[in-house]
């Protein structure tokens, strides 16, 4: 492979093509309408206009991805995550065009891409799942017989179902009935299909994840795991690495689980294994994601491994260059999705313009990003401005490091959520490690936030930030005065 | 320590502040009336003015950091590099305000300040010596004698001198008497003394010096070696970590040089002891440095370490928290110094503003500046902008990620070293690790530079980076127009 297609856009892109570009491989950008000054174009060596800016008129149509491989005489794609990422249909198009997807069969991601079929494959090699049912049922009555064995508080989800349509959580037999029937009536009506699966209610969940890689040689191997149980609106936030709680016996038995997970469907490539904990530290498997993570920057580093060349040395046909006892954990790592959201509103997508925008640096800081100052984000795609990642000898400098780097970043014009980050970072659940994935919903209020930049504050911003910018020459005039004037020194009794 | 005063500026200045920001100490910025805008300055909690631009009326006064302290109630100063941080008087100073010197005893510093008195302790240790003589001659006869003992080539050094004046190379007996006398004549009237030193020279030397770190305990470990054998102006550009040359057994041997030099002056805090190393891997002392290095950071990625911090918690008393045989190299990594200078003119410093400047980013990128975009360069200071620092799991994936780094890198207004260090990068010899301190005069010359820009070539510049940023495009539309008249694909045929 001379030179690769990244079929996506923004900081992911940008991930894909600094390693591509360190392997001396040629890369092509795609880009639609909204997107034909981003910085993920510039970076590319050759760039291919792909259509209007909705995804689903560029970057979700197969066709023109392949037809831009063709012009431009790209011989892999990388998906990325997102878009077309996990999409078999497509994978199955990129193999009949003669081209390389880099990423795993389309076999591996139609089985992983569906609850049942994962569930099943995961099932042959005795991977602990939620004890539930394993079958859709309808039947109240005996939908109550299982969820007694099953045992309460039980969880009742339908089984078409998505969004926390169709979803109720029981906490006694009593209850049961009436909760059933409006469960199947909430899933007739948003699904068309009443049937529902009954499992147990994992009450204090951690979202722990394991990065596996495997090649096209039959080797296949775990990359330890992932904590992202700090989510809002279901989706992750803030991830670690290593998880805080994991026991050296536990990150084993998990890895071996997530291997076998990968094994069942010969997965080649980077992808994750799913689990939730609860609190006696079981874990069940969730589902696996067969794709490149927007966390695996924290993988990165504890490993000290290129998640992006390795999918391209596997994508090569490269068999791994090292085996499961040559890997270890060095350190410890912290990502923060910095989103154009507004934490004080529920997480809602904010738009606008980076007035300002400069990115922290220094010792164990790392950002991923698609955007510069002056740049709009586009109402079109995910919000996702940048990931910020922290690294430090232990967590507790990954969590510092992270405090002064959001305190660096300079972002006007968004509102985002580096605040809610510091708020994160600062909480004493997450200090102390013993979160869950109710995090934000047990401890969050948008009292809470220090900082906000609503558009309406803007100016008011852009003034604030010119006064502080001339603070510490203010305080320490202040300072002059106050002790010619004999004035005591601290300076928080005065200012 | 509650508030400590960073007495530099520039990069280091931020660098220390970033670190005692995340252990929650508060920072004082000193700063001239040319860095009253720096980003130190507004880095800081508070920062003090301490007078006009030139050094010696600012930064090189001990007082007036002594006065901002009393002023704003810092506790301890750290003092960087340059400046006063080697200044045994000033430590002396500290001291007797009754304030805390980040760095080692004024008893160590003048020691070791002086070549002499720095020989005589190392040797106390059975440190390798580069073979000579250890007092200054006069006598030619004498020498002569001498020289031949030590063995050809051999090096005329003025025992008063720096900075090559009086500085002679011999190859042969024959030419002795007349380079000796060439040697004393130019010293006695550089120097006012014409007494010399004899020694071997070291045809092909290496630099590689070793990172130390005691305690106020008398513990003292090793941080292992860094290799800054590519120098300009006999000044480092490129320091690297580890070494491409050492073998574990001489790295343990000169690891236990380092650590019995600095036991010769019970040195506490950051220090680092330089070697020079033959063509056979034989090393000797050349001087031991009682500061924090510019190139630290490279030995902070190998080994997880953030040296400030380690710096401070010594100054605080505390003992070492790890042992010699806790510590490891993981990875390796490449440091560039970025200096506003112009290779193409031997070095000599540039001057102006930054009309562009955006640093890269991105995994295994780490740049400490003190610049940005809209800044001038004050001719006043040393002309480095900043550190590009990279890191990868071995040296080849460091010195790919240093050319991406260096393309990413975004100056214009100022000429820099920057297309020197890819040059450097992309050299056979420095690729292959065969290399010595002449590489410059070796295989550098100016038209070896890819990229300048030369003030004059600003405007120029700035067109061209426009077209730059709109090449992909234009590429991709020339492609579509090639691939649709059936011409060829490959776009180096018709680009």
């Amino acid at each position: 492979m001379q030179k690769i297609l990244v079929a996506n856009r923004g900081e992911i892109a940008i991930r894909v093509m600094r390693s591509a570009r360190e392997m001396g491989i040629k890369t092509v950008a795609v880009y639609s309408a909204a997107d034909r000054t981003a910085p993920h174009v510039r970076y590319a060596d050759e760039a291919v206009f792909i259509g209007e800016a909705p995804a689903n008129q560029s970057y979700l149509v197969g066709e023109k991805i392949i037809d831009a491989c063709r012009q431009t005489g790209a011989e892999g794609i990388h998906p990325g995550y997102g878009f077309l990422s996990e999409n078999a249909a497509f994978a199955q198009m990129v193999r009949e065009a003669g081209l390389i997807l880099i990423g795993p069969s389309p076999e591996a991601m139609e089985i992983m891409g569906n609850k049942l079929s994962a569930k099943a494959a995961a099932l042959k090699y005795n991977i602990p799942m939620v004890p539930g049912t394993e079958e859709a049922i309808t039947d109240v009555a005996e939908a109550k017989t299982r969820a007694i064995e099953v045992g309460f508080p039980i969880l009742i989800k339908a089984a078409a179902g998505g969004g926390g349509k169709g979803m109720r959580i029981v906490d006694a037999p009593a209850d049961f009935e009436e909760q059933m029937q409006l469960a199947v009536s909430e899933a007739t009506s948003a699904f068309g299909d009443g049937s529902v699966f009954i499992e147990r209610y994992v009450s204090s969940p951690r979202h722990i994840e394991i990065q596996v890689l495997g090649d096209t040689h039959g080797n296949i191997v775990h990359l330890f795991e992932r904590d992202c149980s700090v989510q809002r609106r279901h989706q992750k936030v803030v991830e670690e690495a290593p998880s805080s709680v994991l026991t050296p016996a536990i990150r084993a038995e998990m890895g071996r689980c997530a291997v076998d997970v990968a094994r069942s469907v010969n997965y080649t490539g980077a992808g994750t294994v799913e689990f939730i904990m609860d609190d006696d530290l079981n874990f069940y498997f969730l589902e696996m994601n067969t794709r490149l993570q927007v966390e695996h920057p924290v993988t990165e580093l504890i490993t000290g491994l290129d998640l992006v060349k390795e999918q391209i040395k596997v994508a090569r046909g490269e068999a791994l260059s090292f085996k499961q006892d040559e890997l270890s954990i060095t350190g410890h790592a912290m990502e923060l999705r910095v989103y154009a959201e507004d934490p004080a509103n529920n997480f809602l997508p904010d738009i606008g313009t980076l007035q300002t925008y400069k990115a922290p640096q220094g010792p164990g800081v790392r950002v991923d990003d698609g955007f510069e100052q002056g740049m709009e984000v586009p109402i079109y795609y995910d919000p996702m401005i940048a990931k910020l990642i922290t690294y430090g000898s232990d967590r507790a400098e990954a969590i510092e490091r992270m405090i002064r780097a959001i305190d660096e970043y300079q972002i006007t014009g968004i509102t985002t959520t580096l605040g809610f980050g510091k708020f994160v970072m600062q909480h004493e659940a997450f200090r102390s490690g013993k979160f869950d994935t109710h995090f934000v919903k047990k401890y969050f209020t948008p009292e809470k936030l220090v900082e906000r930049n609503d558009d309406e504050e803007l100016i008011a911003a852009v003034v604030m930030e010119k006064l502080l910018a001339a603070k510490p020459i203010l305080t320490a005039t202040l300072n002059q005065q106050k002790v010619a004037s004999g004035w005591v020194r601290n300076r928080r009794e005065y200012l």
